[in-house]
């Protein structure tokens, strides 16, 4: 379970983390100034939490982490929830063609609360699933071509170096 | 699907929309002026939901919702989840014992955030869940002696009087 230390202070839950870490270096991240700009920073967050990362999770976690473990992956999980996934791309790809990042035209931690597990699914066996939604594959190329999000995928790199 | 209608503003994801409503018209149940006790709200605005909900929902839709329709309760669902959920209470009864309320010692969006699904348990076979964790009681007598949630358990009355 993630757990941050800041000095005697100790936050769990990794979206708790996220935020206290947005407020204390990089408030912008939240909007939080802005009534209208950090609602929907909340709503894209909580479609990520909810809608997003509960369909792709269970993908990564049968082709990535059950292999790992030396178990067999459940392709009926996998198929199930590559539909849901592909529901919610379908509305990602509505949004983002309307925005540059699904908050609005600015980026916040909405979009990069998708890094960690969506990095993941390019090692998987549908790195490709993202060619449908031409809009959701340029936010992605842009999130990833960001310096932050490079050191931490290359971080996360060692520990599937085994199952790609 | 829940929305909000704020003049030309939409909100919608039921947890955005109770944040947006806070930074509007109660932003001291977000404390976010002050970084450690927002984090706190932040924790368990997270407990809330993916642990704590998590396993009270699939008890009210087995027990409440599905009858409504006059659809079975799959029993096993619910066993399965009333054990998690006491798992989850296990932990709410230290964390009560300690403080008056979740985040800490003042009211917050966390606690007010169960009060819809906790609200609903009291007419499941479960309404006496909570006698055996006394702080956790406690907390929520209080949160139910609260004019604004007396209020919205009266609104959500006619709804389930044919369950009860």
């Amino acid at each position: 379970m993630p757990v941050l230390q800041d000095g005697d202070f100790y936050v769990w839950e990794s979206r708790a983390i996220c935020k206290y870490t947005c407020r204390k270096n990089k408030p912008e991240l939240l909007k939080q100034g802005n009534l209208k700009e950090s609602a929907m920073v909340d709503v894209w967050l909580e479609v990520e939490a909810h809608q997003y990362t509960a369909a792709l999770e269970p993908v990564i976690l049968e082709c990535l982490i059950r292999p790992m473990f030396g178990r067999a992956t459940d392709q009926k999980i996998v198929e199930d929830n590559l539909v849901k996934l592909k529901k919610v791309l379908e509305v990602y790809e509505a949004r983002l063609s309307k925005c540059k990042y699904l908050a609005g035209d600015f980026l916040s931690l909405a979009d990069l609360n998708h890094v960690s597990a969506t990095a993941c699914l390019a090692t998987t066996p549908y790195a490709s699933l993202f060619d449908a939604y031409p809009h959701v594959k340029a936010w992605w190329s842009g999130l990833m071509a960001r310096p932050s999000v490079q050191k931490i995928t290359a971080l996360k790199k060692p520990y599937f170096q085994n199952s790609v």
